[in-house]
């Protein structure tokens, strides 16, 4: 499908809207590939109307409800700029400035902040086994208060990386994929490599290579997985990820090389994480608040991080690539060697060569959020679209 | 009135809308009876509109401006939902980020934020005897740089809690009472018990349990004060409840007992409070930023407070109250016994049976703000409603 | 120019605008006078026509990003509303809840936040040496991604003060001399006094009085800068004021006592300021972190601030301008005598009489903003103030 091929869209359409209204978007492996697609190629049709100039706002009253639990700059400005797409107001559940500690139950919250509600973007990635669990509650929540009319209207709550998945990243990725090799079907084949790369910070959640590799196995694609002994993946995801490879006529493997994995791969996307075991053990200490404990945790775990430094893209590597010009990927911030640390993820020079490359990749997150948004609050999807897209609706300036 | 009778309101309306206008809403008992009335019948209707999808924008330019000094959930997000529903954009005054302890003065802030503002939202209840004060004084501020060309328009004041009154509360706590037993007439004779409750928490405000005598004793009700001994309200706040319910038919008493309290009540409110005198030292201590004496009175505070560990509302309790059915009502978040605490205001069992309805009652809270927020700003809002509630008028999705 | 004379401000419009369209509007000197005047004079026309009722919206979708790396009340407020007269929703870029620390350069940064921002509003006024170098890289990031077509659209950067200019202010500050001398040719040969004044505290920037005398002497004006021996300016602004005023036919002098600068003014600025020595000295402890190296430059260079207690606006002062009736002005918060300090830059009786002119001197700021956001980001201006100023496009209510 190109960029603006609407009718295209529209057919996708037909088989995915309404199938999550009223509902949430938390974790992309939940929902049939129809409705995963159809949300990555409205995203992509989204960013076009954008680019031309359209008017895209389809509420004209309502809150965007955000709660972030952890440090963000580029889904925060996303989420604002999707809210601000749609016409929502966006307002920040700043939970230091709250009554939360003060006695409210997650259920009473979740009602409290819904009234005039469409939206509800949850960061909460530092607790592993619990991001996405509370990011449930407060669903089953919304549906309680909805059911008995406490609520007008049922917000849907946009998951912006819990400790599972971060699909809004996924989702920009896969989007700038597409883009790149001129569709889907383009993808079929491809080598992805999802690797591990050398830190100087620990406690990285793993929620955006747990996100790439259940996102792209389900499109034919050869994904390859590639850390460091001790640096597992949650293994319900990692053997899910298997599973959606063989239905889609892909491939998945793990290897503890990152020349393996670069050799001959489309795509690269060398990115450090935590192991598993770390964000378990971080996740008691920070819920115990012992400080004693995490400090002399970080300090294991960056001794450890320290004895695979030779995981940087380099240019050496790079040259493994397919006919050396892969396509680096990154979710941003890296860690750059020279830049932003001593030594880290990647070299300046090959950062440098995807620099803006690495820009546009993010570029698709406003539009996926806004995608997300529509999936679960817009009965008729194609009926908002076709207004939209006519010529009269465009943005004033 | 039944919720969408817009003709009765329109009665109500034409003798009151008009005389709030350019000025603020600030406690219940300084406005006449058709005044408060109609701003809690106009909040009934503009939710129904928008439970029907009305579009209830009333401006298309402006900002509504909060100062919350203290924290807050549920009247955060309702200012924000109200400003929102009428079309204006937040704008936190944030006094951390200000200049205020530069050397601005009130009136010079009060100008400086209303420019292009239509809505100041103020809480600021922790200083018994300042609150109110200060609102009077931004008040003032802005009547004068209004009389003197420097605002464009004079932004209405609401009183988001203030060391008095809680009116944004209190009115939402009717609103409820109202749609509960189907209009304002069906309230006469009615039995409410505002009694003290147990916490394991001190320097909780007066306001709401002052503001739900001051109002609920202008409707014939049979308002019932319970409190331990020592736990006194604002003395010229509980006369001038008195004297009102003498006005309109109904009665006031205070008791010193529960049991006393729910014994054939309609409807039970137990909350906790902090003693006057409590409030009064902490005000002063708090102002000398006297950290080992505030310390101090916390200590004597909460184990006074321990001495009356049964005024927790419970099923014993309940089953006093009309059929054993008496509406239990709550501002929250509630100090619910094995929930949010140890021991507390109500036992879980209690709050269960009733938390969907504290959902409602706490429902009513946006647009009780957007009904004051009316009255001060809007001249004809009979015009306004005629508008909103056509058919034309809908919020798009 | 009469304040709604628009044929007039047509005219000049049709010369200036396009001129700074997809670029930012950083220091005043950098423009041409004609540029300047008509953004002065836009603002001037954007409030009378905000006085009269008109919708000014001029976007009607977009983010107005703000970075606040200094408190600010007026500031924060003014651009709010501004965004908000405009269209646009705030967006605000709190470093402390990004990744900034987290690796992130300055042009990811601007990236990150731009995919649907009109507007970035920057404070950055501590760093002496930095500040205008950090607006300017933000600029060239903002190029670099537009023209790679990662952006869709090249957002404004509008300086809300940095370490040489403070534009919004000055050109505020001269809309309210416009205003008050009835016309830009009514200012030639005017004396205004732009002198230091003591304060009890230290490290105030240098930004109001460099974009003061860069300012008014491009107005054909006498200008006499004024400050006790060692507070000096920048030394390339001071000179290039003299130059401009040289240019324009009016006058550029320094004195170093308040008598003399005072002696016949029509208008006078007293305003403190640190050394530029002692600026140059904090900017390198602050990135230093030099918590020790800060306290001993703040004692001493409170102590020689205190050798100066006599520079204080009073009454005795006043009476020697233009007969004994020249305007004082200032940006707030001025440090008063007796009201927010115990001695400061101007006496509380000096300050009363002129308090509510210097709130009106404020009020053009949040249109000053505006103007400023149409010449970065509207080709034609002439055309959006053809539709604002029509009978039909008034603000509801």
């Amino acid at each position: 499908m190109r960029s603006l091929d609407l009718n295209s869209l529209y057919g996708l359409l037909e088989k995915a809207q309404g199938k999550l209204y009223n509902k949430d978007f938390l974790l992309t492996w939940e929902y049939d590939f129809e409705l995963v697609n159809a949300t990555m190629e409205l995203a992509r049709a989204l960013r076009e109307l954008h680019r031309n100039g359209h008017d895209i706002r389809t509420f004209n009253s309502g809150l965007a409800v955000s709660i972030f639990r952890d440090n963000s700059t580029r889904t925060r400005f996303s989420y604002a700029s999707a809210s601000e797409l749609l016409g929502l107001q966006v307002s920040d559940m700043d939970e230091t400035k709250s009554q939360i500690a003060h006695g409210e139950t997650v259920r009473e919250t979740a009602a409290m902040i819904s009234f005039l509600t469409e939206l509800i973007g949850i960061r909460d990635d530092m607790y592993l086994g619990y991001g996405h669990s509370y990011m449930e509650e407060v669903g089953r929540s919304l549906d309680e208060s909805f059911e008995a009319g406490v609520l007008h209207q049922r917000p849907g709550i946009i998951n912006l990386q819990c400790d599972l998945d971060h699909p809004t990243q996924s989702l920009s990725d896969l989007s700038h994929l597409v883009t790149t090799f001129g569709g889907t079907e383009n993808l079929r084949g491809k080598k992805i490599a999802m690797t591990w790369a050398y830190s100087p910070s620990y406690g990285k959640p793993l929620s955006v290579a747990q996100g790439i590799i259940s996102l792209m196995t389900r499109y034919g694609m050869e994904v390859v997985l590639a850390h460091p002994e001790g640096y597992d993946l949650v293994p319900e995801i990692v053997t899910n990820a298997g599973n959606q490879a063989q239905a889609s006529g892909g491939s998945f493997s793990v290897a503890h090389s990152m020349e393996e994995a670069f050799k001959d791969a489309d795509i690269v996307y060398p990115k450090s994480w935590a192991p598993m075991t770390v964000m378990q053990q971080r996740t008691e200490l920070l819920r115990a608040s012992d400080m004693a404990g995490l400090k002399e945790l970080e300090k294991q775990a960056l001794a450890n991080n320290a004895k695979f430094k030779n995981w940087e893209a380099n240019a050496d590597l790079m040259k493994l690539t397919k006919n050396g010009e892969g396509l680096y990927m990154h979710c941003l911030p890296a860690d750059i060697s020279g830049v932003s640390c001593k030594e880290g993820e990647v070299t300046g020079e090959v950062f440098e060569k995807y620099r803006l490359r690495t820009y546009s990749e993010a570029s698709y997150k406003p539009f996926v959020i806004s995608a997300m948004a529509m999936m679960t609050r817009i009965p008729d999807i194609i009926g908002q679209l076709k207004r939209i897209s006519t010529k009269d609706c465009m943005r004033r300036r």
